[in-house]
């Protein structure tokens, strides 16, 4: 599934209520699944939990910019396409 | 660009570093991207700004899959798959 069809489909199952919270409370949403993911990672005991908690991550992140108005795939293609932004090799070469 | 795809390509660029940072040190770079999002999205004077931290959020989200050995997109898929996953409706009817 391409990056902006996951989005569409986020938007088409959740964008009324995402446009109600707004960007503040979908953030916030977001980084409690973030904080959510990161203690699953502590566990790592259920792959299949990993794997529910992921898709949470990359869901509300869709849908925080369904309600920004954000593509999220051109986003994601504009910097990162098939080399590294910083210093512009595959793979990354950064000495940081 | 499917999810997959886009994992494969944060791989390429840059799977060495991300496997010797490891879990916890990519995941602490996760969050800091979001906090970066968040920082950002306050602003909201320069959508080409905000793309590149949504860019950034997804980036991370991959590269950590990648050290986890998460398909995204399967798991995206798994959970989100046309109707909520609470509800079982789309769109999402949920009443909390």
């Amino acid at each position: 599934m391409h990056i902006h069809e996951f989005q569409e489909m986020m938007r088409q199952l959740y964008f009324k209520r995402d446009i109600e919270r707004g960007v503040d409370g979908t953030y916030n949403w977001l980084v409690d699944e973030v904080a959510e993911l990161g203690e699953e990672l502590k566990k790592q005991t259920d792959k299949e939990a990993t794997e529910k908690e992921f898709a949470d991550v990359i869901a509300w992140l869709a849908s925080l910019a369904n309600v920004m108005g954000i593509d999220l795939e051109k986003a994601a293609i504009s910097k990162y396409n098939l080399k590294c932004p910083k210093c512009h090799k595959a793979p990354c070469q950064c000495t940081f």
